[in-house]
């Protein structure tokens, strides 16, 4: 567990650069089919950033001069089902700061907010501040904006604890995707494999920090279904995170053989976006602008589609063209921390340095960082290959890049419909470290664990 | 699958009903820690009773006249995503109804509906009709009253592609079950067996229909803790419950010994509590009310408890002061269906017969149903035995009652915190049948499954 003196320190932080009191919500449980039947609680991420305790319906006021913490007191009448809770004596105690009881909540005037994700949040503070409040809303003004940019300046580059959580993301997501090998076989639907990476989660007291992708259908990019079933020569692709009990993510995807043993088509390549990934990782540093680690993966991807044969061409040319988006048409990458977008409910402020924007470039328009890289932050790397429909045989999407593709060739590796290889990379004082480099990736490590 | 002619047989019946055109919502998925990253979605179970599949966003309207779902057309910028999607022609012939796209949604004039259960959809739905709705109300008046129960007298009594749906659920929840008792062993934590459960349940393609509990302090009734670690000397509470694909709870309660032994008090009281399962499993049958079977469990309880020591004093008059409720202070069981507390989005305008209210008796006050049984409906039936602090510690809660307990007694059962049994149990015309009978619940069956 982090210790409260890290809260305690972040909100000292904060508060330097607060103007007027600012409210961060940890917002309420979201129903499921019925109200007292409830999702998991999630806290939002900007109060566990800042108070490291999951308390529903509780908020914290801070500004220039302090920070108060309103919180539910214990209900008797609760304790029956829930078990007992602690008095809000103890939890000022445990966490390190001055606790009210939410009913005594005033907020003194005009202040800042972030907006919480869903609407009964937003009502509920709409209520309180009298002025509209949209749940996800991204477009901030005046106070509100200046509090997120105070956020993402602090939540940006990660602090010791905040990598320490990183870490423990990473090694159980490293344990989901072990488990994930393991179960594989031929015969079993994806959800066998998907609940092998799941119970590896659950068991170290963890939970899922986005909905599972186990899929045979890679091409489909966020594919959420698991029914498919598993024939011997396909490729599975498992893009399964764990999330640590205080928040934080890890996002890690890998594609292996269902058999064991990849075809020839498959490690050619497999090998194609290892090596683009690789090279990407390895422009992961300090100055760094993730746009060109973005370009350079693609350029790694064009030389080795035409390396197979696949594009026919001139390397540049193609790349210059966006040949790369044809197979690997999203972003290679975002911020990675207590989101596994970390801080999309911010919109592209968190992702883009100011004054930058979305490209409407096909390769470029879904990539969700455009900073120069600075010590701290965490990011993903995850370049792939796929063989998707709406691209490949729409004229449209194609445009005069369709004479580019050999289709002789796309045709045999056919046995290829999506492969994607993503880790998390810390962004380090001398360049970089993959958080998740225990995670099996190559052709022959995979190949040992897949069934065993 | 269930067939498409259960879904218009079913819309059928609650035409003949209606008397002005009614809407029946699916929806939306619910945002965890920012909008793109969801909870899985869920459709509102009415919508799911009438149509049978989960279709975010979409709309059923149904009036005397007819029914015509709305539903969200196929985006091809959502394609690369989440797949190809059918296009409503498809979809029409899928599911056997008329489908527009949701932008043609106009509702002719004053329209019943029921609440949804997030407000993100009440807000949605109070801009097309132009009233306030209540997300999560139960407050029903006029027509909205008229559809609830119109609705309610569709589903208290499950069709047969509903009992096929509740025996699906409560074969995956046996798997379930079967799991959690062999992964059980001391020396782990809670969510080891919680995670071989939850597996069980994914592996089929099915989901938890609540949150699951799993714990070695079964005294708190909906424990959702599960970091505890199992000792040898304790029993394992786990109420976990899989939800089919088509929307349809199991909900199930075993209690188990860690060691594999259950010691001797522990067998004593388990002894207790499952003759009193027993016995009011025996009391469901066509026109029993379902508060005599809550007394009858109560009854076997108190005699259970005097026969142990543990309540001095006459057996009726003890159960007549409500002495089970020391115990065991929740509600012998619910409905059963689309939800695991079915309908109780309609608070209890479902499990209340017209005419009926809470008790407010420390051991009745938590009944959720009260109603003369008829063939079809579902039930569970999960007495239990608690020693709650709450309760037993405190003069106020005890009453009069104090002076029953023998304290010397219950001080020699102390290693015994919490026991449920619960089955889900269907009304037949003859009597009724456990659904979920095949799980190990003699102590016997249950000690040669564990940690096996």
């Amino acid at each position: 567990m982090t210790s409260p003196e890290v809260f305690a320190a972040r909100r000292a932080r904060l508060q330097q650069s607060l103007t007027r009191p600012s409210v961060v919500v940890a917002g309420f449980a979201r129903p499921r089919n019925f109200r007292a039947n409830r999702y998991p609680f999630r806290a939002e991420s900007h109060f566990l950033y800042l108070v490291g305790k999951p308390l529903e319906g509780a908020v914290l006021v801070i500004g220039p001069d302090g920070a108060v913490l309103y919180a539910e007191p214990p209900d008797p009448a609760e304790a029956l089902w829930g078990g007992p809770m602690p008095s809000l004596e103890a939890l000022s105690r445990e966490l390190g700061i001055e606790v009210r009881p939410i009913d005594a909540l005033e907020l003194p005037g005009p202040v800042a907010l972030l907006p919480p994700q869903d609407r009964e949040s937003a009502c509920w503070l709409e209520e309180r501040v009298n002025r509209p409040v949209d749940a996800g809303g991204a477009e901030l003004e005046g106070a509100d904006a200046a509090l997120a940019d105070a956020m993402i300046a602090l939540r940006l580059r990660h602090d010791g604890a905040a990598v320490a959580e990183l870490r423990e993301a990473a090694r159980v997501t490293a344990l989901a995707h072990a488990a994930g090998m393991r179960a594989t076989r031929p015969g079993v639907r994806e959800c066998v494999v998907r609940a092998a990476m799941e119970a590896a989660i659950i068991e170290c007291g963890m939970t899922t920090s986005y909905g599972s992708i186990v899929t045979v259908h890679g091409e489909v990019l966020h594919n959420e279904r698991h029914d498919g079933w598993l024939a011997a020569g396909d490729l599975l692709l498992a893009d399964v995170g764990a999330e640590t009990r205080g928040g934080w993510a890890g996002d890690v995807t890998r594609t292996w053989p269902v058999s064991g043993r990849m075809s020839g088509s498959q490690r050619a390549l497999y090998q194609v976006v290892l090596e683009a990934q690789i090279a990407a990782i390895s422009a992961v540093r300090p100055g760094a602008s993730f746009r060109e680690v973005h370009r350079t993966a693609s350029r790694v991807l064009v030389h080795g589609l035409c390396d197979l044969g696949v594009l026919v061409g001139g390397e540049e040319e193609l790349f210059e063209r966006g040949a790369a988006a044809l197979f690997f048409p999203h972003g290679i990458g975002h911020l990675l921390g207590l989101d596994v977008h970390d801080m999309e409910d911010l919109g592209d402020r968190a992702g883009y340095a100011p004054g930058r924007a979305r490209s409407t470039a096909p390769g470029e328009r879904y990539l969700r960082l455009d900073r120069e890289l600075e010590p701290g932050m965490c990011v993903t790397i995850e370049p792939g290959y796929y063989r998707i429909p709406f691209i490949l045989d729409d004229p449209l999407a194609l445009g005069d890049l369709a004479s580019a593709i050999d289709r002789s060739v796309l045709d045999r590796l056919s046995d290829v419909r999506g492969i994607r290889i993503e880790d998390d990379v810390l962004v380090t004082e001398s360049g970089s470290e993959v958080l998740t480099a225990s995670i099996p990736k190559t052709i022959p490590e995979m190949e040992a664990l897949i069934g065993s």
